[in-house]
């Protein structure tokens, strides 16, 4: 019996990234050497924070003065005053500033802990303080693999630029979208019908975060060092739609 | 050159659930009838829908009386009043009650749209209108699916009960972890080292969710009908730990 499946296969052997880095090369060869794909429709989920490398987004934490503002929230939070400085860079809002806690607007509209800053799995030379950046704008950077791979193999896939969020009422953190191209994000089927003929009220699907989450799983957190999935056997009939239409509006929010 | 992989198989040719039916006996039919196990360590992923059904959790909306308070929410969000009822009745606190939108945090602890309640993808006999309600005990739902196939295969798989949430911030629903058995729910890595021997702070994974949410890009949402999928591939050295484990309580969260 035809059973319809999905298959997430890591990408093997990637080497550390480093700013400048040709990642549409470096995925190309893990994906040659791997021989699998990439095919029409595969999708190729790549973690942030290579992009992030690659573009050069790693700061010096030596270079950063706090501004009084931020000591202010870095005496609440425990939290270092230069990296708060570094998140008040990359943030509009500040929700919350609490012992261990900073939740802010990124000013790419994501309410994420941290503006999204990372120090961890990074390489901290000399007893440097490095700290990571999101990309400048994860959609671009998404679009840019999708054409370079697009054209290497001469293919129509979809990239997902993937992060780790933690969530409103609920413990753990899941993989969500933060860049995608080629596929689209949010799939609305308002006005479908469901398996019994009655009309489907207002589902609308995060296909991009979901597709994340599932990469997640293999990508792992710590030192599994898997940050690219590819995955194969998703369906879409939509037009691509960035993960910013994943990105919920102030006034359309009720929890802010 | 191998590649971790994790595959996403979805059961065929299970038919419609009702009220009592034998579940786990309708689950080992589809698995042997697609010869793809169960094995150890395999995940069996069950849309909420069919354990509610054959559990008998549907409810004829015309033997529910509309209280006051339900009238007035109704009045609001513009809900059938006996809906509202239900929602009433399944719920502890009413988070949010604006035109078409009702949060609330489920008797279970879950903050979900109309506590769960679903009246899509159900038969509705001769014009009656019927509703569907969360299991009573969604991870004792679990385990007993679980305790059901190991016992009846002679393996030790885990076992999720996956429905659809909406998220603050963030637009479309994905799949989230209501029930569990037999994998940890929630992992944490905190004190574990990162690729550059860094102690990772305070990272939890949503195991079961991210579980949920790969499952759900097989299952789809509207006509499909595919409401179980076998996971496989996964990798877990934690304790087992239910859904539950996966609800931040109230006076730990900062959102409402």
């Amino acid at each position: 019996m035809t059973v319809p499946t999905v298959t997430l296969s890591a990408l093997p052997g990637l080497p550390p990234v480093e700013a400048g880095d040709d990642l549409p090369a470096m995925l190309a060869r893990s994906l040659l050497a791997a021989d699998i794909g990439p095919r029409d429709r595969d999708v190729l989920v790549i973690a942030q924070k290579i992009v992030s490398k690659a573009e050069g987004r790693l700061v010096d934490l030596a270079t950063v003065v706090p501004s009084a503002r931020a000591r202010e929230l870095a005496a609440v939070s425990g939290k270092e005053p230069r990296l708060v400085e570094l998140i008040l860079s990359e943030s509009g809002t500040i929700l919350r500033n609490v012992p261990g806690i900073m939740i802010v607007v990124h000013r790419l509209g994501l309410v994420m802990a941290n503006a999204g800053i990372d120090q961890s799995n990074i390489r901290h030379p000399e007893g440097r303080e490095l700290a990571l950046l999101l990309p400048e704008d994860p959609d671009g950077s998404a679009l840019r693999l999708k054409q370079a791979l697009d054209e290497r193999f001469g293919v129509d896939i979809g990239v997902v630029i993937a992060d780790s969020f933690g969530r409103a009422w609920r413990h753990g953190v899941t993989g969500v979208a933060i860049g995608a191209a080629g596929l689209p994000s949010l799939v609305v089927r308002t006005g479908e019908a469901d398996l019994f003929g009655r009309e489907l009220r207002g589902t609308e699907i995060g296909f991009a975060d979901e597709i994340a989450a599932a990469a997640s799983l293999v990508m792992g957190q710590a030192d599994e060092g898997l940050p690219a999935v590819l995955v194969r056997g998703l369906a879409w009939d939509r037009d691509a739609m960035p993960a910013a239409a994943l990105i919920r509006p102030k006034e359309r929010d009720l929890f802010r």
